[in-house]
């Protein structure tokens, strides 16, 4: 059985990741969403092993310093927050895909430390639509939103550290784009080549 | 507005690709079939600039010279076949994708000529299956099907040569698979990016 591919979903603030990974999710089943770990308190109506799991301050430093983590940072907060290799490689393993939505830094560090994932950078439309989008929210402060309207467009320039880039304008067309991204790279032949050739045998 | 991209589909005898070719181009409007260029006789019901574009030798051997083809070859009967740089790039700057289906040697010295066709590799099956398929053809006789079969299994370990591999079990999956290769092409960075970068301007 071929083993699974890990995906990288990222690209700036306000660009659509959240919802673009959730439709993707639903429309295929092989797809399994990464699982971060946190420090940080569990809310209510948070599921440990779905939305995060939950670990202690002294579990998750052990966790770094077992490099048992594909990247991680630590918030203004002072919680953790990271990607544990043990689920993502299991299910890469079993033969699922694996998907993986994070900001720009931690897509980033992933890359560096598993070279085979694949990063796809999603773009805003355009700078009049990224700055509805985060205004649109309604939870952020003008000052704060000008804040992310302005790192965005230093993050449109990192778009090069990225296999493929997908504008999203419509949320169908980039959710069916990705999903053909996915198919195309397992029929890359430095994917595939080896059951090509074992026809022959 | 982006150039369009090349796209090569090969494979062994018996693989499919006129049957893929031929529903693809139904599916893909955006793709346009190369054309080639032939000295043999026109027969009835063909149509030049169509089926082929037909020329006299001495033609044919100009385009040679002022190296005015993609690839050529001189069959046993000493007609000549190539495909004209003309009509592809012509197709290319228009914006349109073009799709070239051509034998294996042909598709090799294209990507020598130009490295950035991209090529998909299109595989039977299983050889149970390959050897049905050649004989459902009745046209050859058993000797010239071993032959072209031992063939095949030569050319299925050349499959290192294309970008991509598609095992040719279902007609609708197959070009399926073909039309998210191309579109996932589009979306990688390297050709899209600057694009992207240019929003920012």
């Amino acid at each position: 059985m071929n083993k699974g591919r890990l995906f990288i979903l990222s690209g700036p603030s306000g660009c659509g990741k959240g919802t673009v990974c959730k439709v993707l999710l639903e429309k295929n089943k092989n797809l399994k969403l990464s699982i971060s770990a946190t420090t940080r308190e569990k809310r209510v109506g948070e599921i440990d092993g779905e939305t995060y799991f939950y670990l202690s301050k002294d579990q998750f430093e052990d966790m770094i310093k077992n490099d048992e983590l594909l990247e991680f940072n630590q918030g203004y907060s002072g919680n953790y927050y990271g990607t544990p290799k043990k689920y993502v490689f299991d299910q890469l393993e079993k033969g699922f895909d694996v998907l993986l939505e994070i900001e720009m830094n931690g897509a980033k560090n992933i890359k560096e430390k598993y070279p085979e994932s694949i990063g796809i950078f999603l773009s805003p439309p355009s700078f009049d639509e990224l700055l509805n989008r985060l205004r649109g929210r309604g939870r952020e402060s003008e000052e704060l939103i000008q804040e992310r309207f302005l790192l965005a467009k230093e993050e449109i320039l990192r778009v090069d550290e990225y296999k493929y880039a997908v504008i999203n304008e419509d949320l169908n067309e980039t959710v069916d784009t990705i999903v053909n991204i996915i198919n195309a790279e397992k029929h890359l032949t430095s994917f595939i080549g080896n059951k090509i050739k074992s026809l022959v045998k």
